[in-house]
């Protein structure tokens, strides 16, 4: 079965308020797994045949709007195409001296903004306390460890291989990583490496680490539920230990997170994102494929954890 | 194997400070259990020989505090006896003009509150959101589904019996009640008793019920996890569906409830629950088994829902 196909289209005619964008790059993200499911959620299911939807970076050709000039670069949510419609509303400028693009559908896009309100919002980390990421290694993850280790915690993330953690340990600050995937005892990795307890869990993932690190929450813990990719791909309801027997005796509030809760403060946010990634208080990394046509592969790679950092696919230009 | 053996004790002497109570009714909750296991959790484990303790009503016999003289009724945590010696300083008065010794045990005492403070403060119900309740016929739930109704909420009750459904629906003024030992298609049930989803779930039972409720709730929705009765009993870790999965798309929130964290608060909720079964705006029943001999029947009775109401045990008077 054929799941993606490359199809041959016109170039699109913006109208009034529209901006033709040339796509530099574009981006592949777990959450769209969900799209593809027939169900309702909060983000609408796509349409068999229709164009791939995400965000992506790209250099405005033709701008029917005031707002913007052929030659700037912007990023919003367009299409998975060498050339794409925008609206020039929902679009933000992007400034190249602060970051190269693919940071600005990264730590400078949805990924990092999801970190900072997930993190601070749902999260709620006091200095002092212990932070846990699963996916931390990622888009989100990455984002999450380092903002918490700003705000005085001490940080452990889970990755899928020594090269991640490495990266989590060596150049992003964590106290400790864990690769989970030459780990067997979860439990026993948790207890040298958060030792007096969770006090926050950023999960991304689910399955058995997420089961591992609910038998370490402490009294008031929160947990930040952002993404579950271990189950995204699951044909049945998955199973597992039930955990609401788990937060009775430490109060554990464990919330769902979807950042477009937060819109009305994205503007805020992203200022905030950009000074630390300008600063170099805020390390980001991306994983670049090239070409439209393996759009898809790279997509597929986020289940089997192919990425360190953002998952970007190159369509054009450097 | 015998679990419990009743013994013969010299009548305690009260030091200074202390009141030596004669226990007319005392309380069997299902939170005991927990203490029965060596286990870390936010109520000691019981020793093994040790007398059974909890709450009681009863009456002063000889008093060393200026607070209460011999012949008043007070209600705190003593031991499962004939007598038992209180701390003055622990201990509240009940007033049998507002209603019977056993409703200190209930709606008056801890229960009551539970149901008070996790409705109020972890669930937050708004006027026209559905309220589902599991263990709804139970001392906790009874109380959780009235203060809902004066809120203005829809709500919903699960319970073990036609004739405790009748109760909630009859007597309570629940919109709905089901009798999951009659059904078998929960979510279908639901369907029907709750059409517009679920807001808020206050559980106290788990398991399948509580599966059920989890693929209905709304955005935004609150699970309050007060109890977990069904698995109390289990001997390995209990499985069911993965619940986080669930709280993405509906950012749902579900926290652990413990009623000791509102303790400051004691004094404001026991006054207005006193107000509302003084007015008649809040019923209340309890169950009552003669004879300290049988409380440990009465307790775990608890665990197959022999109880409408709030179990309590008749030790002296009427």
């Amino acid at each position: 079965m054929r799941s993606f196909d490359l199809r041959e289209r016109d170039v699109p005619e913006p109208r009034y308020g529209e901006l033709l964008v040339k796509v530099r790059y574009l981006s592949v993200d777990p959450y769209m797994r969900g799209r593809m499911d027939d169900a309702d959620s909060y983000a609408e299911p796509w349409e068999v045949g229709a164009a791939m939807e995400g965000a992506i970076v790209g250099e405005v050709v033709e701008s029917r709007s005031d707002a913007y000039d052929a030659g700037d670069l912007v990023t919003g949510n367009g299409t998975w195409a060498n050339y794409s419609l925008l609206d020039a509303d929902s679009v933000s400028p992007v400034d190249p001296s602060i970051a190269d693009l693919p940071a600005y559908l990264g730590v400078l896009g949805m990924p990092g903004r999801t970190a900072y309100f997930g993190l601070l919002e749902v999260g709620e980390p006091d200095p002092g306390e212990t932070v846990v990421v699963s996916g931390a290694a990622g888009a989100v993850g990455s984002v999450v460890g380092q903002i918490a280790k700003m705000n005085g915690c001490r940080v452990v993330g889970f990755a899928g291989s020594d090269e991640k953690v490495e990266w989590l340990t060596d150049d992003l600050g964590f106290d400790a990583g864990i690769n989970y995937k030459r780990v067997d005892d979860y439990r026993g990795a948790l207890d040298e490496a958060a030792p007096d307890g969770v006090d926050v869990y950023f999960d991304n993932v689910g399955g058995p680490i997420t089961d591992a690190v609910f038998t370490k929450l402490n009294v008031d813990a929160r947990v930040a539920v952002c993404g579950q990719i271990a189950h995204y791909n699951d044909e049945e309801v998955p199973t597992g230990p039930r955990k609401l027997p788990q937060l009775i005796a430490p109060r554990a509030k464990v919330q769902g997170l979807l950042v477009s809760d937060f819109a009305t403060r994205f503007g805020k946010a992203s200022e905030q994102l950009g000074t630390w990634v300008a600063s170099g208080d805020l390390a980001h990394r991306e994983s670049v494929v090239d070409g439209l046509e393996n759009a898809p592969d790279a997509f597929l790679g986020l289940f089997s954890g192919d990425n360190i950092g953002k998952q970007v696919v190159r369509v054009s230009g450097r």
